[in-house]
């Protein structure tokens, strides 16, 4: 069965952008550029929701613009995968993209019965805490940035359960950072 | 001058206690043992709420009552120390504790002038939002656990202003637990 992965660079007080969308805290080194060219090499699919959708549209992702910021270089160079936009209010699916309006968690488990690769679940928010609560997530992994950002985009939300989960591997990496990844125990 | 210490185990989702205060999650080991004698050898003074007095207040610390409990562990067994209880509501000073009613961030500044041992800082919350506003905290130290407990009370809560750490110590430990410790660049 295909794994979900939800995955993200998030500050030491959890979260993956500042309250302005602020990503110049990330840190670019050899170590993710490692790293994230491994773990696409492992997904086909990506799933994201409407304002991580929006968001990441509004980006530049030329390799031009992107030297230096963490969230352009996330996407620049990636080989080619399926989107999945999850959404109940956008009227048509903008180009490229799979638009979702059913039940999430249904929808998800369904895909990742699928043949493919690798599923990777981007953004922080509504639709992660959807998934965690149809125990669709089967791997957290954090890249956990040295700084307080104090408020923010929170990686994770208040949710109605208790998720136990098993620590895969942690080890610190360039700057200061430490990668943490863990199994769910759904 | 005196280090002021942020501490405690928290969730991956950064919560120290449970919804409704539950501790149960929490895992001990021998090396939590060890690392919180090492800690409890290098402080000589407490700081705390309001809150997480009431709440150290209404434990149980014999050694008998302890085994197998997070929280009273923590507690059970510890050198002596001056405990500094900072509350503007509480009418007079409980026994045992000095009641500061002052201004905790130029308190706790006077204090770190002084001569001393480390200061811990303990629980979550109001005090450690206004200790870092102030530019008074010095270390950050979690032991993340491998559980998502979806609510309870926050290690970290909103603050105004972006803090740069730098990361002295990750490693995992016993259980799944991930030890990371942070200098504050203040």
């Amino acid at each position: 069965m295909r794994t979900v992965t939800y995955s993200a660079a998030c500050s030491l007080d959890g979260y993956i952008a500042g309250s302005d969308g602020s990503f110049d805290w990330l840190y670019f080194s050899p170590d993710v550029e490692e790293l994230m060219g491994q773990f696409w090499s492992t997904v086909d699919a990506v799933l994201m929701g409407r304002k991580t959708w929006e968001f990441s549209a509004g980006q530049d992702f030329s390799a031009e613009e992107s030297s230096g910021d963490g969230t352009a270089a996330d996407l620049s160079g990636i080989p080619p995968v399926t989107t999945y936009l999850f959404s109940r209010t956008l009227p048509e699916a903008p180009d490229g993209v799979e638009l979702v309006t059913s039940d999430g968690g249904g929808f998800v488990n369904r895909l990742k019965q699928q043949p493919g690769k690798g599923i990777f679940l981007m953004g922080g928010g509504e639709l992660a805490t959807s998934l965690f609560e149809a125990g669709a997530i089967d791997v957290v992994s954090l890249n956990v940035h040295p700084v307080l950002l104090g408020s923010g985009v929170p990686f994770f939300r208040p949710q109605s359960r208790r998720i136990a989960l098993e620590l895969t591997e942690s080890r610190a990496i360039d700057g200061g950072c430490v990668l943490m990844t863990y199994r769910v125990r759904n």
